[in-house]
């Protein structure tokens, strides 16, 4: 069923189908866990479920939305946990699984194939450097689990040229090209030029000096001089998963 | 005719239809005005053709380039071209057409329609206040230009969501959506609540005190709560339809 | 009348006496001028007529909004109006009264009052230094607009300890203190330990060096020792005046 | 007994009912722990005893000056203490009580009735996500301490407004609002352009990448384009309450 | 006459010579003219007259200043007055004297010998390049003002050490040395390594790229590894020169 | 004996009682312990020791270096050392003593008298509140260590104004004021306007928020509008110390 | 002659030839002008004859120093002179002549070839983009100042990787390459992969929103993941081209 | 062999010597080990083979990446290595030498006589204190593993300018300087006005308060006013090192 609209739920009311009291009611789709109000409409309203932002949350808070979700028939996904975070929840949870290097926790209900690609369009996750992978691959899983195609491109950065080009059949037919990069971040720029698909820079923390913990790649991608570059926050590859199935998914 | 690929020309070499002299030729396509160095091969590449950055260009050059383009059969553009410039600019060129609010100055060879909808798929953009007009003009007017077709809703701004929620229906059937907002910058994470299109979120410098020239939106932008969120630099209006382009366009 | 809710509105559709359609444009109250959309509804909600902020607007923008909200019997008022805007929205509206030091441009209906104290309890105003004027004034100002007693004390900045105490009684009687300050912006910190109102501070861009356009002078406002201080933006003499307007505004 | 003013002190020397030696010491209200000088005529002055910031004091000097208040017949409260440091603190005075949360610790003399609300007026806290209820927390629960009436309202961030607007009406009849977020930060904005009451803004410092430790909500709030808001020092929730005391309390 | 202390003005009431009501009026030495409270007891309690600001000030606001204080007998003083400022300011008070290079304008009682040395010991002042001359002469011109001997060394920055050297003598008698640096501001470091005197170390905002308006020499000097200097405001020769003067002034 | 000057050590070459070779040699006097190289002739250069700053340096270094210093004759302190490395080096140096809350370790060597006053005029060094204490103690045992008097008075922050005031006779008759500030760092500005005496304010890093690690009050004591203030960097108190010695030595 | 090396000095002393005055006289080889001390004996020690900035000088200086440096014999550059101050200076020194893409004005003795190669080894110079150019050409005309040979190339920028590719035999055969580029400054990142020779990176302040005046293409120089890159400050090309000479001149 | 050109290949496949496949390979010289794509030409191409950057990889990646190198014949060094991480990769690679104070990991095949001087040409590492000591061991001894000669001089920071001096000589004849300094970093700045050669300034992170982990004697050497410096980013010895081979080598 397709969210209802406001104009809907109007004419339900004028029709005698629901009483102003529910009416309201339905415009306040709202589990409360206590520590957290879950927004059980929002898989309605964005088509995708709600994710769970794993930091400055504790394990039982993390298993507790996990299993809530689950339970009402969602598969569920926490990111940035910690693999001692994620023994902990998991001790309350076991049917959750963790992925370490793109520190995920997720669960789904009996018979949900997780991960299973669901929209047409390839995606293409690159990084330019091994220190960058957890972000990349943070990407590149994110994207797996909102039904995506995934191809990935690791350690390509731009002091080798080489290494990139050799990949380039790759990036030229993906729909939308996720870059990943650390240090100066010119790995978009770079591409940028040489691919007609959208670039999503996502600048990494990892760098040393005035990288500023990030801070030095962002502007480089903001800054940058060739066409068609739209940046996320800093290490937020499941942002920039989540951008690309906007660009991709059907509706 | 698509663009040839180094395996392509390789190929050529190899059965004799080219000299590797030649052949390294056509990795240098590029035209020299002495002031600039103009890459004739990526619209092909890149599938758009280049446009002109007009800050920091004197109108000569400005005219020059564009005389270049439009005498070799393109339509061409330049953004950031202030009124004086643009006056300059046009005593060289008089066929060229300026655009004040968007600050736009472009030329096109006889016959073409410039900025006719070849695109399927339309672009919403829309600006949290009235000063924010001239970015949000220069992204929809770039993305007409780029043949996609606009949807404009201006001063929509958070402080007064019944304003917002009033365009509801429009921005629910865009392919992609351009936010532009100065000031605080949280019509992006607002809107993303409510859709389920792409955000390109483009801040603006309008605004004062710790506004710090457009960082403050930038930030709040960059660091959105909500999903399915990109970003640009500050005032690139430019950029955000380009990005809008890569995202709609048929390849 | 007092702003009809939702669930007013709902039950209006459950009785007949509204239809769907209308009830959907009941959330809708925006009056279009093209350049701004004018949200009529915001007096009701929020117990103040909307005051334009005239940066980053032209004299004419800024005398059609001024003429608009007039006409349909409200008084209004535009902040941040420099002198050459001014004189051009003047042309434009005779009616309308210009107040330099505070750059405010306003315009009323017949008969209206516009100034008039309409509210129990006294503001006091007061400022570090000679240069802090403007945005002292524009606080000042715009809290009597706002039906507000107002009582100002220039020149009490904390370097001469004496001057401030001298006008102890002032503040000791007042509901709000409006605390205005350039330089290091000391002076909420030392008032907010002698009396008992809350303090709203205000940083100016008054200074020089590291004063970083009134960051510093902010910076400390916020980290301030002393208790019951909040702040607003720099030079938001504006902002300080609604503030304290919604303290002891009667509702 | 109000406090004595300088004016009736010297009135006191005049009629010889104190000697010039004494009055002087009048003037010096303060104890001497070694460590520390406690200003005990502020609660006269200003309403509100003194409450210790626990970082950066050793639990030995927390314990110190919770006794010497509680001995002097005053219910005392310190912040920001860490549970380790709590655990050691209340070692040396097993009657003080730690609350884990809003990381607070105290204590009452005998027969003293901590937090029953003693000033007429609601303060409502609302936060944006469940990181943030620590800093929430803190904000409610010092202004349970200081007397006065708070309803809470946790997670009802602007990505699903809905969750927001589920909760208006409570926020309607507010005296004051206190709303706390990390993230972007631009739930103030919003609760601003719904609501009459004023709104205190406590960025907090949850967030990552260009989050800044907070700074970018801090920014957000600030450059707010909705009218109503004030802005206290990130993570600063009993800076809030103590705004919000100053706002609601009879004098 | 020495300033009264409230010891002293206590026993006055006491024996009678005072009512409490000249007391309190005591307290409050403030002449107000409008537009500035100038403080006249501040010669007596700190042992210089209010200088003026003259940034953010009318020239007519800076002339009835002047005017004010001469007329009560006393030399004064405004800093940092443009050439234009100053013009208008003597227009209205013809006895003014303006200087240049240092931007000072003054004006003295009949009869008063301005920048006669009244102290022992000397004050050196050096500057790193002739870029930094303005602040230099500001510093060196005031110090003379307050009474104190000046020698001036100009032009001795450390990319030639042999033109600091060859002023060694100078500035080993110095009682202080004031050094005014801009680009990367190294001088003191290096002078502070040579000497015993007190180095008063002022950043000039003179240099460019990641200078940041002087940010970068101020750095500089607050990070010096040398010992013995403390640092003043970019660009504030008048505060170095001040606080020279109360290094040397005999009390 | 003097340190010898440049010209007495050519007069000496002249008149045949030093070889060239020698006289090179004497422009030379550092002893080199492989890990450091150590100025002997600064004490006659500059009148005082060199003093080791403790981080950055292991424990055997920092005993090395005291024990060189030490068995040269000379007492010797280092700054910042922590307890841990402070056990290990007494336990290579068991003559040293240790300073907890200033965090110094010193040696000398036999009936040398540490700390003992061998100037004349008494240095004050205020702080703001407990957490500043650290810092006010390494400024205050430092200056003892030079040979001053020092008078402390800890905890008058500008938050309870009477605390200060109780305390202004010491500060009036104080050759130099050292005053130690966190939080907003107003305490220099407010005692600038009450004494003569010149102010070396000292910032420190005790704070949250926007304190940006001690920026805040840096900038607050940077742009103080008071008289007479200079900085030293942030929680500096040693070199506040250093530079009060050289205002009141002797030469 | 080479420049006399002190001990050189101490031995003329020893034999006689010098008394020790003169000798010291000999440390201090310094011409003063009154507003600027030039030191004539740095050509002799480090290779090249002082160059003037520009910048913060008035045209008289500039003049009268070119000149002083001319009449002694010596070809001589001002760098950073603006059209306005060339004229001006011109008028008092005819024989001077200005370029104004560099903004350089010099003079040269009679008979001096300026700008003649005199040094083996050629100077790379390319920059980014066409707004880069004023930079690049202080960069390439200092170099020829200097006696290097010069090639240049233009608008090679990153997002064109052919442009770039077009070039790269002139850029294998290079001493030393400078790299000049605004907006995200990736191009030293990008040759440093391709060739040997040392990159000295000049960052540009041509850009807009967070380029921040050029510190984002620093900051992305400075965090290069490639080798062999060395940085100089924002539009620094006289800098560059001094570094170049340094690395390739003979001794 | 020297690298083969894009020509020289394009020759071969015109010959047959090469099929177009084949050469499309040798465009691609990477050897992917999963976790990183190891650019096996870039040693032909830039004359260095590639430096492991240790930070950010694990002891596994560490290892196998120097046994991929050792294996096809190369030395192989990995920087900032961690004890921890060293002893953890050295259990996998017993074969490898860890240098602590560089924190330096490197094996090399049987027989390859690692960091012996290939190059003519001295390198001087100078630095300013003992905590940079890390910092200019690592620039000095991967300038000894590119073959280079190295002479260090440690701790001659410019508070004492006789220590710099007295390694004057060893300055002078250098090829290059590597001039390492934290706290303010005026040490290149001196330096460069003494000799000829090249500087190449890096800052450290050894400093507190402003220094802002190594920003600020960042910004000093990028505003040096001396000739001849250009900067590497903080801590980067490693990188300095690089640049000085890059200007030494022969080709």
């Amino acid at each position: 069923m397709s969210p209802a609209t406001p104009l809907h739920i109007l004419r339900e009311v004028q029709r005698g189908a629901l009483t102003p009291e529910a009416a309201v009611g339905l415009l306040r789709p709202v589990t409360d866990l206590g520590y957290a109000r879950i927004d059980d409409h929002r898989a309605a309203r964005t088509g995708l479920a709600e994710v769970i932002y794993g930091e400055g949350k504790t394990p039982e808070q993390i298993a507790g939305i996990l299993e809530h979700l689950v339970s009402a028939g969602q598969p569920a996904l926490a990111t940035r946990v910690s693999p001692e975070k994620a023994a902990a929840a998991r001790a309350l949870l076991p049917g959750a699984t963790y992925e370490p290097v793109p520190r995920l926790l997720w669960a789904a209900p009996e018979g949900h194939r997780a991960f299973a690609p669901t929209q047409e369009g390839k995606v293409c996750v690159i990084s330019g450097g091994t220190a960058d992978l957890p972000v990349a691959e943070e990407a590149a899983r994110c994207a797996e689990w909102f039904g995506l195609e995934v191809e990935r491109a690791w350690d390509v950065g731009v002091s080798g040229l080489h290494r990139l080009l050799s990949r380039l059949d790759g990036l030229t037919d993906a729909r939308v090209i996720i870059a990943v990069a650390g240090m100066e971040g010119a790995l978009p720029s770079v591409v940028a030029g040489l691919v007609r698909a959208p670039i999503i820079a996502v600048p990494t923390s990892q760098g040393y000096g005035v990288h500023l913990g990030g801070l030095a790649p962002l502007l480089t991608m903001l800054d940058s001089c060739a066409a068609g570059v739209s940046v996320v926050n800093i290490d937020n590859g499941f942002g920039a998963a989540l951008v690309a199935w906007r660009m991709v998914a059907r509706r």
